[in-house]
């Protein structure tokens, strides 16, 4: 259903009822741009930290504008064992409200722009019929704004701040605007003894309907409602009617009617943004940290500086996330999905092991035709994002012993990918942990390498052609990260470089000691908080697994036990990584021995096609788990109302009645894991 | 005519024939965005200098896109005595070339989307099939790529700094790709034994399209054409074709007219502006300062720090340019015309004094009906422009003895309008003068205060109630300049502040001189050129004259004779300024008596409706003027090609053959002059 400013007030019952009655939500957002750096490359390196991650989608962003916003709403139909849909497109664009609303300025992006001209996108739509919205301080503002105007109003005519004791009379008309007032008087005196109720002033300045208002409030006390109201081409004009004591207030009761209607259009698209948060829903997305940025940042608060406060607001905002991409790029998936992109997974998720989505349009939506791509389509990519959860989660089922077919919303299965949002191209963070903190890897066999401004990647693979296979991550053009197959060449690296004139090399750790003594002189406030980088309790107690997790909160059996210690961190990553187009082509791997080789630093414009990593690493095989009896669950034999209860085999040791216990399962962890992200197994 | 990137390349010829024949031409501009600054205001103080102005304007101006671009062109038809148009509206957008070209940003301003979406804009035409554009440097970049390829490809396959002489071997490719590569040298023997003469292949990554050229270069070194091409989902394949010595020659001779013909429609619309340009014609746009930075910064090259360089710049791209909302407001129009806006102006210039102009739609060209104002399109207000600057200059020749219906666009009637630019919202400088030195009025009867935050305007009043009218020109929150009316009070203003702690005051002189002071502390390199400000050539030789023209190089004979000493700068300002609407509230004028008034800060939003200027001041007058024979006239008794020559009575002295020759009339010069526009005369 597309929604603009011209339906979106009869429409708003509609979504309000279909986020009331839904199991969970998918979203998706369409930009107006997606970085204002040079190339979207620069926005990200493969060993950010989730901070700078963070620091740099705010400042290179957020200055682009969501102009679509796609809402899905699934609800399970038991009877029908399938989905019942309903799919809004809305088309957001923020018009001013009056002439002292803000005049919102948004950055566009030609290859954006122009890419979803390709895909046939509205724009006139968006700009001419684009729903209006406020943030919360924005409303407050106005809500403000209103309720002052309407004190005013009942303390008498005209603004306090204008009216001086002495401006109740008409003593401060200035002399060139007297002739003016005096016929306005005498037009209003006319009014009282003519038939016509109402007299419309000719559109005059914001000054002179000042003086109109305080002349005719001085003048004539009673009996008069007057009003400024706009023509047609937007000038402003004066309209007085007679009036008595009754009629008096409940023309000004009509006003007050209006005003409230008026401010709550000025809101706008943000009811919408306010009920998907008040109904505490999972809400799934694709690859969505930027929708939820933008989503808080247009129609919630100015983002805030640091990760952890971004974090805690996007908790109030949207309680209950899940990322389709981290779901599918995370064990038992990362396996079976080698693309990871929505239109592909998509695709994928219809194909065995997988079972096809069973869904249906509710009644007067559109159904979607998958065969028929309308990709790019916010409203089309919200609608696949919850049919590629749905496949994904019922697979999970299928792991039950005995198996099942229809996994829930609220199923304890699916916690493990709760409130991760998929981090891009960061080499070993596969995600940023809403509700807690985020994977500490070591970077112990990573180099800061500086050089001339000359060099591209084939000179970085020359110079460390010794060392067998390396991954290079730009910083810049005269620094970039390199990271070495084995961490014990590190110090091999150090020595030879010791003389070198055109490049100099430091460990990761020097690098970001560094960082931290220039921030520190800088006299920069920000902080690496508790969350950081390179604490002291960084390397405490972990031996030299692939990753800690510090200040873990809620971790009942850490994991680390079986991260494997020998390969960490990966035997040979280069074998891991999929180029889908030679937009990535500045990061391709070379043979060691042309070293002479190069490649063009093309760089990537769209949002996928962007380096998909496909992790070696096992993950706890998922064979033989039970599922527990989901809160709500109560008789094991009935299915209620699509919480997940379900049948349980004794083969499996289960405790029923046990709530939110974490446990694991005899899965094969040979080998090193990347990550993991199961805390419930 | 619309304009887009369907018809551009059919429609060039029809575009540069037009220019051609034109006798001048009427361009204007629709852009994303006017300011982004917080809000329009902001942008302008009525007491900038002209670099100052330049600066902001090239600062928060030149990120928006200017999106459609109107020219009319203006063709005097001697048979029907009147003007034939032809009018085109672009479209246009910097779609991205290729993957390597700019991806280029633009902000848009809500308030200016939403103004045109108002008036109807189509967005859509814009961003689906806008016409793209390169500047100069860009264009001599992809040329150079494009050489730097042939020359490559005329070397043998592959780019050069890729292919070190061990590259001519098999031997460089990756053992991973080995099995890849066989696959393709399988498939291309065998299309050498096969009917078929084209070989697509899968599509690829970039490293093995390069593979597969080194391969193929190197096994079949004769009798194959190799190209990437592109399939409709922009996935780059190679195809193999066998061919013979000549037909591989054909091939690459197509190639190459293929790349030439690809390289001019990336440089797109820029051809347009080359071609007016080139046609050194008199080019008219209304308050176009805005339109000509755009213009430049979009199609000719990034604008110059300085606006001495600016300056030159614009000569380059338009060595004649007439702003007819300049025309209208200076002598002898700035009586005749009230409003000076546009459409205002349009109207005006219909009625008496004015004779409505003749024109003519050119067959094929839609003619527009001016009484159904399709405002805001931009070949429409380019058009009207072209009608108000037809009208405005006939009427000049009603001031020739006889009086002439017909004034050229090379008439030197018009000469003192010429290369004059509309300088919005300063209240002594009327102009951007491009081919000389800008006025510089004298400030001595200028305030510099500074006070808290709070202050409104109406505190400011309240300050200075005892100056009688003052004028103020906000700066930010806590500054703005006060205009006292006599510069006598100047000294008391500084002496009774003298020991006030709220608030500040100094005299605009040491304001500038602290500004230049902080300006070198600050080791800014912006330097106050020779045009600048306050440089001890200021007041020499003008005694107290309203204006000084500093490095005359074109006048001949100064007016500063002529300008009144008593009453300068003005005698009563507040009469002299129209109020079209309360958007400029801030600056309205309150009786000295009622102190406590105060005005909203509503801030203007939009490009008309600013602050109008129309002084009191009197140029010389133009009765009696006759038209210097225009250099391209040889019979005063024939009218040739609408160059402006006319029968000229004796009573007016006039010399025949002497050209550029500048003389004036027995103007009354009696009071003072805010601006002299003329030097002719």
């Amino acid at each position: 259903m597309e929604i603009t400013r011209r339906n979106f007030k009869d429409c708003l019952s509609t979504v309000y009822s279909a986020i009331d009655e839904a199991d969970f939500l998918a979203i998706d957002g369409e930009f107006s741009g997606i970085s204002d750096g040079p190339n979207v490359s620069a926005l990200t390196n493969g060993l950010d930290t989730p901070e700078e991650r963070y620091t740099k989608l705010k400042k290179h962003s957020m200055d682009f504008l969501m102009f679509q916003f796609g809402l899905c709403t699934f609800k399970y139909d038991q009877t029908k064992s399938k989905y019942i849909t309903k799919t809004f497109n809305f088309y957001i664009f923020p018009k001013p409200f009056n002439r002292t609303s803000p005049d919102i300025k948004f950055i566009c992006q030609s290859s954006s722009i122009d890419f979803l001209a390709s895909q046939g996108f509205d724009f006139n739509k968006v700009f001419c019929h684009g729903i209006p919205y406020l943030n919360q301080d924005e409303e407050a503002c106005l809500r403000e704004q209103t309720e002052e105007r309407r004190n005013q109003h009942a303390n008498g005519l005209g603004t306090p701040s204008f009216i001086s004791p002495s401006s109740k009379t008409p003593a401060n008309v200035p002399d060139e605007q007297k002739d003016f007032i005096n016929k306005v008087v005498e037009k209003v005196e006319l009014l009282f003894s003519a038939d016509e109720k109402t007299l419309n002033l000719e559109p005059c300045t914001g000054f002179q309907r000042k003086l109109i208002y305080q002349m005719l409030s001085w003048k004539f006390p009673k009996g008069l409602h007057v009003e400024t109201l706009e023509t047609d081409k937007k000038e402003r004009y004066i309209q007085i009617s007679k009036v008595d004591d009754k009629e008096r207030k409940k023309r000004e009761q009509q006003k007050l009617e209006r005003e409230q209607e008026e401010l709550n259009d000025a809101v706008g698209f943000s009811r919408v943004i306010h009920a998907i948060s008040k109904s505490g829903k999972l809400v799934v997305g694709h690859n969505m940290l930027l929708d939820v940025m933008h989503t808080i940042h247009q129609f919630y608060c100015s983002l805030p500086e640091d990760l952890q406060d971004f974090k805690e607001v996007t908790m109030c905002v949207f309680p209950r996330l899940l990322d389709t991409k981290l779901m599918a790029s995370t064990q038992p998936f990362k396996e079976l999905i080698n693309n990871t992109s929505l239109a592909e997974l998509e695709k994928q998720v219809k194909e065995s092991p997988f079972k096809p989505p069973q869904v249906e349009a509710a009644e007067g939506f559109p159904s979607y035709d998958t065969a028929q791509e309308q990709l790019h389509e916010a409203g089309y990519d919200a609608y696949i994002t919850g049919l590629c959860f749905i496949s994904m989660a019922n697979h999970l089922g299928s792991f039950l012993t005995p198996p099942k077919a229809y996994i829930s919303a609220k199923s304890k299965l699916i916690e493990p990918f709760v409130n991760k949002l998929f981090l891009m191209r960061i080499i070993d963070i596969p995600y940023l942990n809403i509700t807690g903190p985020d994977l500490q890897p070591k970077r112990d066999h990573v180099l800061y390498v500086t050089f001339p401004k000359e060099w591209k990647t084939s000179d970085l693979y020359q110079l460390f052609s010794a060392f067998g296979n390396i991954q290079v991550s730009w910083i810049d053009d005269t620094s970039a990260f390199v990271s070495l197959s084995q961490t014990d060449q590190v110090q091999i690296a150090m020595n030879t470089s010791r003389y070198a004139e055109s490049y100099r090399i430091q460990t990761y750790a020097e690098y970001i000691q560094g960082k931290q003594q220039k921030e520190k002189l800088g006299q920069t406030t920000k902080s690496w908080g508790e969350d950081g980088w390179m604490k002291p309790h960084f390397s405490s107690s972990t031996t030299s697994a692939g990753f800690v997790y510090p200040r873990r909160k809620r971790s009942i059996s850490p994991v680390q036990g079986d991260l494997g210690t020998e390969a960490a961190p990966v035997p040979d990553p280069w074998n891991n990584y999929s180029f889908p187009d030679d937009t990535v082509s500045k990061k391709i791997k070379f043979d060691e021995l042309s070293g002479q080789a190069n490649v063009d630093a093309v760089e990537s414009k769209t949002s996928e096609g962007w380096l998909k990593i496909t992790e070696s690493s096992n993950s706890p095989d998922l064979s033989h788990v039970t599922d527990e009896k989901s809160p709500e669950g109560t008789d094991p034999d009935k299915c209620v109302d699509g919480t997940g209860t379900w049948h349980q085999t004794p083969t499996a040791p289960t405790r029923k009645g046990q709530k939110n216990k974490k446990k694991k399962t005899e899965a094969t962890e040979s080998t090193t894991s990347l990550f993991d992200v199961p805390e419930v197994w």
